[in-house]
């Protein structure tokens, strides 16, 4: 049963790759809300902003075996997006696989478990964001999927799908979606723009948003 | 029901500021072991170390509108203070609004609940003391209170009183006891600096602080 | 009841201190995946990687007393390892203490407790892992055990054994078994020397390691 | 500095006795959701429903000497309060100081901490809201104080207010405002009966309830 | 863009009741392994033990507009399946919406959020599976969907799946392979009644599954 | 590596039989507050009290083959005691294992990890102490060890010694001073008898432990 699937679709890589710039809360607001990991996984190193391609693997709790298969389905560009069957803080993850995927042009790797060799990922500059970090390692006995639709922090993620990640978290975008969301989010961060100039020079966002009416009509009472 | 009270009375500015130089710790223990808010509040960014007067905002879960009413009551030497009406991880901060606040000389925010934009505060070095970091964002549909004494993190907050914060945590110093527990702070920092010199000479607390009679009292047993 | 043994038994110098160049997750493995400590425990500042040869201290919940008087038992190389015997998150350590040891060449602290003053060690680089941040001080009220045998984040610790602690972690390797655990611990890291090279040079750990009969065995299945 | 405040004034006796009919649901919505603890105190055994005025106790981390002092503070139909100063999950409180309370009439114990003799509890019908259960005894050695305004849970208690608990948490109502909150919790209580009996015949909310033109009017498409 | 699906295909009414004698571990296994929803959901009562197909609402944090939605979509032998869009553990549903789903012969609900009327709600003998326990109401303000398929404490749920829900947690069931892990899990089921015969007898697993040799070829050292 | 200790030591029958009567809380004051496990570990169902002398088990994560080679070391009296070598919260133990322990004349489980098959443990009164219910099961490829000592939820279990598990949690009490702790847990239980007796007509704990001169010396003032 256990499955790799070798070719995948991925979004544009033009549309993928330029989603870095703006960043996760900009691109989850642009999509309505949607597709924001669990707030829990967490950044190894602060400072890191990436954008790519989804290489899923789903993985028995401790036991990392199938993120070894899942390198060699990686391309220039992906992100590796890792779930265990069932929750486990192991640390699955270390320098030796992060210097594999870097070779491959990985930009990096999101998974709802453990991760280890922080100290080294963050010299060699490759970021993982975690649900915690530990130094237990792992066993290789068991299979799993590679390429597979997977539950990922409480988000559906298909291989291919654009991940988005910094150090608010880490946004997943569907593939079909991806254009119409870069651009959605294109215009918000142009509008952030503007109105961080105006917020700058002193003018208020009640005024900027034109707020103060609806205030008044649900009631606020200034005293 | 819903208020904004416009004129509170601050703690004296001085003092107020005083603080920042001594840190949480020695002024909670100068304050009596009062005041210190739940440790689970953190710094989202290291290395910020500030002190100001509160300014209070009740939010309901998931919905910011009251921050943007909140800024406009805010003056030079400030600290946003914001407490959810009930539990949320949700972001309700980000650079916009910290552009907003830095501009009238807001110095930071304490908020029970989740900030987002961390790089970017980090980069604009507006420091924030968050529960969670997470990108979701908050509605703008129901009405809060502003400048309400409110419970924030498990510390009864009024408006005016004086807050401090740094990587320690953040601690509430009620407005009316400011000058005398800052006379306390500077005593026990002078105290705590005497000890320091003799600890790094090799001096033992033990000694400094007289403490052998009494641990042989308790029955302390060397073998 | 209440014990300060004197004179412990430490590791031998040079193998307590070979391994910081290793660190953690080499030295946990080369054990036989044996001694991590409770993931739980982080370090306060990121960056630091220390081994040495533990001096440990049973303290109440609330109470650091035991920890004054543990610093007389510390020598230059030793690694405090403090434990309540009831969960605590109060602040139990901070500059002073760290002043005191920092004089007698004691190299961190790991506490299954909480940890203050944090900005201050990470500027004097004494590392500190630690449950969680707290500025809330505790009291000296009542006695506990130094350099008795005590449980740390869910390890055994005896006094005089090897501590290990870095980004990820801390680890505890016995007194009697660190010689060999160290020759392990080399051996490991020349082998992942030689499988980094490797990886970088874009070879798969699945042809490194000659994993692909036994994936086939297992039933993977490639479409 | 140590207080014990002897004469409190209670809210009215009938009308703390009358919450216990509707429960904490009720009453917090009639308040306009103001005042529920932390949602993390959970009953140490299901069904007891209860509401009384608060006698509060502030305590140290694992020290509940101010428990025993203050017994002789409580009433008849009073409701003990208590918090700890900082976070502390040790068991405060057992079957021998509930005997205590039994015999004064105190309907039970509100404590943002640990409690024990959890079976006995049961089985002497003292209810007892807390945060986590624990066999871990604390100390009798440093003071704290009974009937001073504290917070607990999240949440300003005065002594004297009104306490409701029951399987759904608890809910502080201030002594000032109890009469005119039961009478809109029993309005409320009543409006409820109301829908009740039209939806177990079958009714929907949003007929019962008018919801349909503003659902259209947000704009919700059924396919 | 809120949509309320209104005629979605469920699983075989047979198959789908049929899960409730066997249970949520059965059936999780005899899948594979797979559905299990985070154990972090618990019955709000204990003894419950159902089966039935899902209809799905995606809710707002702290909003919960869209389960009056929903009701009017459910049919005799479904499950509400309730997620939010982000973290939040307000009490969303009590006994009045409890009442109207029984009315229409609901069986339960799983909910990854809170929930209140616990009381009530085990009288009636309404099952619910939910992250935690709330007194804290909801607004009624934001739109969501109602049977699009959604993450429900970490799995895909696709409306008309089949829920199977006991003490143990919770599982979900797609659809289309509802009958033959029904197959399955009676296999299983009669199996185990089988091994519970001879272990109850004094037989041991490692006779009856054959496991000494395999444990021997690990390398097991009696001592 | 992986050891079997057949022939272990255990505590004296009447001594581990007789700590049952008296309870967590007791034995582990009388033991000088020493030996309580983590108080995270909670009885799947209320309602039992047992001791028995320890037999353990070191399970690797989501592996619970061990069990099994350790019902067959188990004899009548006996409490099994397991513990992963790092976190995990699969369902370890279910209804199979319990009936065949159970026909050993085992007493219950203490296990730092998850169990399933909560209603049915139930049923057959086999009452198990957990850190969480999970229906997700294990697999069998990895060995461990039975009956060497172990640090289970941060208590040093060796094979052999006295486990008391109640509603309260659970405690270990070392072989050799099982029957001194014994004496003291008696004489304790008479104390609060008498005690129980006083506070049931009344008496104050102030007056019955003679506690008002001792408070007034450290500075209560009663107001």
């Amino acid at each position: 049963m256990a499955t790799v699937v070798q070719n995948i679709e991925r979004a544009d890589r033009a549309a993928a790759d330029a989603f870095a710039e703006f960043g996760v809360a900009t691109a989850h607001e642009a999509q309505g809300r949607k597709g924001l990991l669990d707030p829990a996984l967490n950044p190894v190193y602060p400072g890191a902003m990436i954008s790519g391609t989804a290489v899923t693997v789903s993985v028995p709790p401790g036991d990392n075996w199938m993120i070894h298969v899942a390198v060699e389905q990686c391309a220039d560009g992906d992100i590796l997006v890792v779930a265990p069957t069932s929750p486990c803080g192991d640390g699955y993850f270390g320098e030796l696989l992060a210097t594999a995927l870097q070779a491959r042009g990985v930009r990096g790797l999101v998974i709802d478990a453990g991760c280890r060799d922080v100290a080294e990922l963050k010299s060699m500059r490759f970021p993982v964001w975690s649900r915690c970090v530990s130094a237990a390692g792992t066993v290789k006995e068991t299979l799993g999927d590679v390429n597979l639709p997977l539950v990922c922090a409480g988000q559906l993620v298909t291989p291919g799908d654009v991940i988005v990640a910094d150090d608010d978290g880490a946004v997943v975008v569907p593939r079909a979606g991806a254009a119409s969301v870069l651009e959605a989010t294109r215009a918000r961060a142009a509008k952030e723009q503007a109105s961080r100039q105006r917020y700058a020079a002193g003018e208020l966002s009640l005024d900027v948003n034109d707020m103060r009416g609806r205030l008044a009509e649900k009631g606020l009472k200034y005293v």
